[in-house]
């Protein structure tokens, strides 16, 4: 039972979301992560929305560039949140991903993250989830707190690099 | 038997969207304008698409605004060429509605004319339509004669109210 | 104990807010509306943050212009997913709000949703909630009905006024 | 009889404008491939048009960048549709060929597919010969069967190096 | 003999480009102003631009919107400079009008002015002629002391409404 | 003895530039308020510069529209802080003033502020003042203490109308 | 005495500015090329405007990045035709550069050529100049002959290798 | 005691924002450049801020990119200038981080420098340094002295090379 469905629009884009699939495997969070296209494969992408559904899916995280449609095509076959992770290179300096992906009209929320941002569609998927999961809750305050920590530690890394006194 | 089915995405753009049809009952070319959206109405975007090629349409026109997916859904579902109408306004000076129209992946293309551009949708629609038919060729033709023609009337009338020899 | 806090960074917002309210309180689900400014009001925000998140709060609805960094900022102090909505006029036709809105860095998501999407918002929020809660999960699912009725409505009155057949 | 005529506006473009010819070679449609420019060589352009059509052209596919008039100058010499590839590079991130390709007219329109779209405009030109031409609107139907298959094919190679059910 | 020829892609764009004409009036420079279509009027276009040259007009000035070509199109068929003036309007914010018109190929360059310009499209065609003109340069210069004057008392009024010593 | 110069580039942008006064006046700052423009009357900008340095002038407020060099300009001639404010309207969004006003050289730097954000230049010459004026820095901290009670008033004005407990 | 004088805003513009220096010379204009900048050297920029015209130089052509206002400065010091070449790279994609150099304000016109478009900027030099020297024109004409010629060897090459007949 | 607190979002940001410090250093400005950042380290983010106030620190200069929230962090919580610096990349060409960094609310400026500006964010400290500090005011007037010196030398140098009297 996988509790996210990570969608991926071409094989082309694995690198770019292959980080979102590894901050799931840390926080240890089940999920199943394949390829269908909003264009290529419309069919296949509904059946693995409503197979996802049925084995208790409840969060969806589509990532697509160009006339990203696939975040949107799935918010239209489901009631569970989608998050939409635009892919985006150097046409249109990746607007074309994040405007396809965020100006959804009303009813069909897309939850998007930064441009190419896999890492935060993890982090999303997993602070919806937490909101019934207090093991993973802790983890995610961890993770900050590791972050916060690593920061000082950078910064004074830096100081003793630079500072001027 | 409507060879032109044209789709709106929603009923508020009602007023972009008239010009097209005005131009093809100008030409004489049988087609139906209704609503269908991406998200909100999928089986029916789907549904209106099979019935339209059932019918013999052959030429689909897709108008839509914002994240415009419209166009990419019903170039999905079929062989026949899609125009796509990109719908703006104050948003993103229109880009958004212009990207997803036009950034379409390989295999699904979406002939996309100007923002706003329903005229030009109609007559991009009885251009292909014209191959195979010879007295609509001939009206097209003769609408270009024309615009030449009242190009050079509104010249004569600047050129008399403005000149300075 | 409100089930969705809102935030709007200005007062002035106040217009391209209320839809989002509307939708909760039509959907029936508790929430508190009120302002703080991540910048005229930093404390505020976070005490307004912790005190919803004692009350049971789960997620935030954060609208703000400009450098739009309302929702960034209770990210930075909550686990619970924040939604922002990038409130946008004239200048850059919105792309400042939208940008900084969305362009997160890692581990503090902000779920963007469209420029001034107000109702978009709401849903999103209640999808999140939806996933605990089967009876909001039937409105929704009804709610979505209703936008396809009235899509097939809006379809056959417009067909009523274009066709030519 | 070339039933396409590919115009590129520079030699330097052949790279982005190759797979438009090799999509078109495999669909077994007769094309001309060939050099010209609206502003370098304007009286070429229009015989090349004119030389085409009477030799049973049917559609025109123009590749431009920067203010890429090519795709509107064939528009303007022919009742044929007209195929505009927006090619881009660094340079305003394309929208300079993308805009200048899509803006036209009422009355002129062309038909544009995505920045550096040679495949789908190939792809286009087919849809629209393959509404007198059953056996090539079988090939592409054949084409996106195959697509569809190598999605699944992908899907699931990916499903098998990431899933953490 | 009309030293500058005015052309303007449609007659629509004629409130945006009197003070062109107007400018000019002023200076007792002599000009033509009419319409032509790079698209609409190709031939009536070039004839006007060979006619302007054999009448002894030395620059040109185009002024168009959207996918603005005429500039282009006439810089094709002429050795005389040519001025662009982008017309723009909400689409794009003007994007399009500008890049069509400034970003053209090697050999075929259009002196482009802002958007909207038309005044600075007439006072560079002023510059221009004025090498060979020596009462005209006079004409600019004290045109221009007239400026700075006019900023002088500007200056002085706003002191005398605002300032706080 | 102004310690503020304002400069507008046109006496046209008074009314977005007046609020930048009123600050000023408000917390009692000595300031001179004039027009110049970097291209009609260069020599004007570049005395008003000099005056107001030997006057005791301390930071320069520049406001200045399109291709917005007035800042560059008194950069160039000062090594007091200059503050630009790009003045934009629907053109290109405002980009065109923002970009010509921050995207200064190495060793001649804008404090560039938000477009048409006059009362923030205000605010920052301020804070530049009060690193030595003790009252004024008080001044400003009594204003933003004004601002989240403000705020405050403001949140249970808009709590007491819309919240759903 | 140089005809042209070519300003570049910083030395690392060198590459980029060189093409205009080759056309010139391939022309044979006599030209003056050298370095400076509107704000690190204002008063070497006045003083080499003012010794060119005393040299009877007639056109100025700057190149600059950025906020790029050289071309801008020195259209305010001179009443000969400025061409600007607006230098770009990756920041804004070169719309600060493109915006900061077209922008300008009524009477001040900077006659803009493409991004790095330093060869156009050469040919509109040359075009000006060529209004009052016969056999300048009849070299630019040849060269356009070149350029036609040229066209059609390569579309040959073209077709001999791609076409499908 | 640093007269100057740099604060980078990222240590990754390190080869941007290093520039800064050596031109500090250079100029002899005591300063403390470290890590921290809006979203991870609030808190750390606010301690840095009051422990430099609290040791003399009297201009800030922030650098962050994507979401550049860090600069109007920093000027919530103080009252001395804050200065930013948008760090940028290939994403949007850069405008998210400088429209994140530019556009704040009324009462909270942050004082902008170009895209990746770190020399210029560094001098316009040292001018607001400057204006209590003659010594340091001089070494800037000889920085701005070498500067027109080295753009002399580098004129002279392309002069050689490439003039064509």
């Amino acid at each position: 039972m996988a509790k996210v469905l990570i969608l991926m629009g071409s094989a082309s884009d694995e690198a770019k979301v292959a980080p979102c699939a590894e901050v799931l495997r840390d926080l240890g969070i089940s999920f199943k992560l394949t390829v269908s296209s909003a264009h290529r494969s419309p069919e296949r992408t509904m059946e693995l929305v409503a197979a996802a559904e049925a084995d208790g899916c409840q969060v969806f995280i589509c990532a697509a560039g160009m006339a990203a449609h696939l975040a949107g095509a799935v918010a239209a076959h489901t009631l569970c949140p989608v998050i939409g992770i635009p892919v985006g290179g150097a046409s249109f300096a990746g607007l074309d991903a994040l405007l396809s992906t965020v100006q959804m009209p009303s009813g069909f929320p897309v939850a998007t993250v930064a441009l190419n941002g896999a890492r935060n569609a993890a982090w999303l998927a997993a602070q919806i989830l937490a909101l019934n999961d207090a093991p993973l809750r802790e983890k995610l305050a961890q993770e900050r707190k590791n972050m916060r920590a690593n920061i000082a530690v950078a910064g004074e890394e830096m100081e003793g690099k630079y500072n001027l006194p």
